[in-house]
């Protein structure tokens, strides 16, 4: 797949230049420097020779097979060499140059253009407007970056080519290596998840670091990152979320960013760690690359200076992480031979004279001991230590224990060399126990991922063709907001209990609905075009008898017609009074990325002023529904507290499900709200008090639109 | 103050060694080699010379004043040396050795002793059990460190001597320079709040760096941290924070706080930045180090990447700074002279190809602009790009202009060079974007601090003996814990208003008094050995009749005797019944360090069960009473949300200073509750419903005990 982008046996770079210095000059010489073992071809009609190597007036003169061309003309050039490509039967093009989306009008038609053409021909592109791909097993460097990368087995894949070149450069200091390095520029073509697949399926990456900008197709991208993420892990930074950063975004590659909410939704779902900074991508990604896996949350640490003990100690208590109880057995070794002032506890203090051989009688006897599941060595530079040498003796214990181990050696000039050595021995260093600490706990909180069952999406057997009329009848009537009677409609289809309720459309009618539905009653106001019925004084509670429930008809009928003169008032809605719960709202928007998310929240001021509410992209498993409900700041109230009655949390999770269900079943359902769902004690269920649902213009698959671009 | 620490005439080493490695032979070569120009005294009773300076069998063979000694000998020997220092007429000493309180029960005893005589002789003293200490200016180097740090403007005080080797040996790779450089021990005599008033009065100083594992007098502390964070931002990583020692406590106040809580507390009334991670403390001291204050929030970012220019702006989102918005004339410039791709707004883009002389211009017109305060530049190494010029071309403008640039130069090896210039020029470089930014928040956050008038603490004129005698009936009567009715007339005192109510010792009293105060009531058991009322079922509230209030007399009095016989049941509390008001917490609890600890939250499951409180260190002022308030995350709804009145902010927070003075004024209040505190709309006031006061065993100061170690 893609095979002709990362091992081609031919390779056409169209622009290639004389003069140092211009990129298309860069790009071959990069080319032909690295390794790379196939054919190469430089295509400028200027020329006879580059870099001593025959270069060819335009592709047709090439008369051999070539697997991929990759394009550094000016923008404006650039169409007429893909028809070139198509001439010459080329099906993988790289097109470096700028000058498409990013540029403005003029390039985005050009940009349009181009997506066409090579539809037609049915040639993949990566590009435009990047700074091409790096292949360490193929040697295969079709970039202008200054730096070859070590070969590794991390996949860098970047929707910025200015971060590649800080990422090349800082990781030649760093000792990291690739397997593969990806610009995907404006991902006109190819794109994250067209990459991630390919990286995914590599059996030179055990890591996979993405650096994105926005997706392109939420849908493709959880499905793709779900495959990938339960054979090895992904990490991602993705900016442009905050509202400045969006800003900026627009006028960088043109993309779209998406929702926050949305994106932090997939990662979860999809096993994605989320790295918070680039600092921390390349934190996780060390470790990731050079140490095995955990296989629990017990850490030890080991140190020769209390202070940054504690400080390591305190990290671990605000991480998902526990400190290892020892065994007595360790205990006892660790008291035999360490001096009497060392502290044989976890946090194993060796004391600041502590040489090579007494760090490694410590990490030895910890790191053994059944009950600790990785290490974090310290080590501050003391005068008696030993720090070569400290570092020698760990790189020999993580190169023969199968448990991760991380050092934080503290210091600048005098731990130099040591740094060195643990990069060749495959020991991540962090300058300070808190980052050391944080990229053991993104490991352990992957294993906990890949033992999670792939959630099961059932199916609940619905009437759909109910759900169908009900949209049909209000697209008919020029409505997209239903109103609450078809709202309740549609959700009544799939399972959700309402309260008794009547549609009285005189005062007569109402009376006689809140006497056969039983006193107190709840009178609401009957119009698709009254939205917010409670804002508008359109809801009342409590009606204890027939006096009030038709003075309650006439002076809101009145007040509607009075105040909204155009709006088609049905009548009141008579219904049944429900007490005794818990008010939760389910709710569902469509995020322009990911498509229809979900969201849960206790109701009333738990949504409105502490935004406490978790999101999940539909569709989900019970698992996922059961996560949502006990995400929220707010959970413990629905556990029972102050000798309340617990929430029934089936009912609860199983109306999750369905609404999730609903919402992927009906793509024109745009926005949806139950609220209040009604949520009561253990085993007996929940009730939908009120719903709003607004449905696309006409009969659209939004979801099916929504995702091309 | 103390001098003869920082700038001695002549120093003793007690415990001079002629052998390489150990620490008395450290010290005495450190102190000969950093340049320190006064009297060097070895004394070693087995050496003639060390190091080629004349060595001294004890201190009383030196015929000349010494000002400072400093002990390397073995701790059983300390002692003894403290006494031939005071025959010698030295009043300050430096206690290397180890061996004390850190080393078990018969260390601490030592230690304790030496604290007995070093008072007992009025001699000064830092440590045991440190690094021994550094001051740049006086070219003294009194530690066993192996680096001597380059003079700089940044104090270090650290209680971990090990943390400071590492630091040191940082520094030197990163040019950073201090003025004194402090490893405080054990700090059984001279500890951190001494010290920062030295760094604190130092000229040479201008940011003070602390790591404390705690600190020894929370009240003095603070006093010394006010005083200097006016003048100088100090930057404090305190670490052990997370170990919670679980005591019982008897309030919801005392359940909730911590001493994590407390010390955060300290910081923010004390104007010290508190940095999360030790990686932190050194990103914020480089700037403040280095660059000038902003005068403002508005940042602008001018990068030649547009990804990097995304991940800065994001960062700014989520920080308190603000993304600055060109003049019109800046834009202009900027567009006339920038090439056609470049984005002229915030962040600039430069683009790939800058020059050095690009980004001169950029930055100088972008840095002139009234609208902006500061700004950070990126750069990563493209092809183009002159690294070292354009550091060289920041330095010089960071130089000229009055506003804060930082950079973030982002890569490895290819940047190495331009870091060394920045350095030298003292613009501090972050090796990411988000670092940068949170520097200068930090940076920015420090002026609003010294902006803030010193919060001005009135006192209400109150009758405390009415106090005191409620405290004495109490006490005599052998209870710690006060009665609501005696905890009432506590803080009636302090003018909470309180419901009208009557205790009833029987049931026809109790008819009488409802009768009195008017149905509806509320009636509550009233018995001092019974503290948490509600849980007991000791409270009905809507009694609406007489018989009623009958029934719950016997019902209640009878199921008290029968559940705890021992209890003293002095009848009921027959209570007008109080509502329309938002339900707060008003409490306090007292910290081993920094003594009453008011807290605020809303009541019921805000406090329980989301813990949504915030603390403060009494005494407050009107200014810090409003902070907390505003502090909550629930705060809006005291503002009035969904069409409710807002609650009278101003009863409020005349509410908290109350209790801040009557915590104040009476130290023996251990813990107390105003639980709830019922606050009315505006204009109406705030009515205490309940109070629980627990007060200490005897007439003691704990403040004054409590400070004591």
């Amino acid at each position: 797949m893609l095979e002709h982008f990362f091992s081609p046996n031919a390779v056409a770079i169209v622009g290639a230049a004389r003069e140092t210095g211009k990129v298309g000059h860069d790009v071959l010489k990069n080319l032909i420097t690295c390794g790379y073992e196939g054919k190469v071809y430089p295509v400028n009609p200027k020329a006879d020779t580059i870099l001593g190597i025959k270069t060819y007036p335009s592709l047709r003169e090439i008369s051999d097979t070539v697997d991929l061309a990759v394009i550094v003309l000016p923008a404006p050039h650039v169409l007429a060499v893909v028809d070139e490509c198509h001439a010459k039967g080329i099906d993988s093009i790289i097109v470096i140059s700028a000058g498409f989306k990013e540029s403005g009008i003029e390039g985005a038609a050009r940009e349009r253009e181009l997506l066409r053409k090579i539809k037609q021909y049915s040639i993949r592109m990566v590009g435009p407007n990047c700074l091409g791909l790096i292949d360490t097993k193929s040697a295969l460097n079709v970039s202008f970056a200054a730096d070859m990368p070590a070969p590794g087995n991390i996949a860098f894949i970047s929707q910025s080519g200015a971060l590649c070149t800080s990422v090349l450069d800082w990781a030649v200091q760093e000792c990291i290596g690739f397997s593969k390095f990806i610009s995907m520029g404006n991902k006109t073509d190819i794109d994250e998840a067209d990459l991630m697949q390919v990286v995914g399926n590599d059996d030179q990456t055990k890591v996979v670091l993405g650096y994105l900008e926005g997706v392109r197709n939420g849908t493709v991208f959880m499905h793709t990152a779900r495959e990938i993420t339960k054979k090895k892990p992904m990490i991602i930074v993705k900016s442009g979320g905050t509202v400045a950063g969006a800003k900026a975004a627009s006028s960088h590659t043109g993309t779209l960013a998406g929702a926050e909410n949305a994106f932090d939704a997939a990662c979860k779902q999809a096993g994605i760690l989320r790295a918070k900074k680039v600092e921390e991508l390349f934190d996780y990604a060390r470790i990731f690359s050079h140490q095995p896996l955990p296989k629990g949350p017990r850490i030890a640490i080991i140190t020769n200076a209390g202070g940054p003990g504690i400080i390591a100690a305190d990290a671990v208590e605000r991480s998902k992480l526990e400190m290892a109880t020892f065994s007595k057995n360790t205990l006892d070794i660790l008291r035999s031979s360490l001096p009497a002032m060392s502290n044989v506890y976890n946090p194993v203090d060796v004391l600041g004279d502590a040489k090579a051989d007494r760090y490694q009688f410590a990490i030895e006897k910890v790191i053994e001991d059944l009950n600790v599941d990785m290490a974090l060595i310290i080590l501050t530079p003391q005068a008696m230590t030993e720090i070569e040498k400290t570092a020698e003796v760990i790189g020999d214990i993580s190169n023969r224990t199968g448990k991760p181990i991380v050092t934080s050696f503290m210091g600048g000039k005098r731990i130099e060399a040591s740094l060195k050595i643990m990069c060749k021995r495959k020991v991540p260093n962090y300058s300070f126990p808190e980052r050391a600490i944080s990229a053991v706990e993104a490991m352990y909180q992957y294993t906990l991922w890949q033992k999670k069952p792939i959630p099961e999406i059932k199916k609940i057997p619905v009437q759909k063709e109910k759900v169908v009329s009900v949209f049909e009848k209000a697209r008919q009537a020029g409505r997209q907001s239903l109103g609450e009677d078809e709202a309740k409609q549609v959700i009544s289809v799939y399972g959700f209990r309402i309260p008794k309720s009547v549609l009285a459309s005189s005062e007569t009618e109402a009376a006689q609905a809140a006497g056969e539905i039983g006193y107190p009653v709840v009178a609401k106001i009957s119009s698709p075009d009254i939205l917010h019925k409670s804002d508008f004084g359109g809801v009342r509670v409590g009606i204890k008898n027939e006096a009030e429930i038709r003075s309650f008809f006439c002076d809101i009928t009145q007040k509607a017609r009075r105040l909204v003169p155009s709006a088609e008032i049905k009548g009141i809605l008579v219904q049944q009074m429900i007490t005794g719960g818990k008010e939760v709202i389910l709710g569902m928007s469509r995020d322009p990325q990911f498509g229809p998310l979900l969201m849960f929240g206790l109701g009333g001021i738990y949504i409105e002023v502490l935004k406490d509410v978790t999101f999940r992209i539909v569709p989900i498993g019970v698992s996922e529904a059961e996560e949502m409900v006990r995400e929220i700041r707010s959970f413990p109230l629905l556990t029972g507290v102050r000798g309340e009655k617990p929430a029934d949390m089936h009912a609860l999770t199983d109306s999750i499900l369905r609404l999730s269900q609903l919402v992927t079943d009906f793509p024109e359902i745009m926005e949806m709200d139950i609220n209040p769902l009604m949520v009561f004690p253990a085993g007996e269920g929940a009730m939908a008090i009120d719903a709003r649902i607004t449905i696309s213009q006409a009969g659209v698959n939004y979801n099916q639109k929504g995702t091309q671009q």
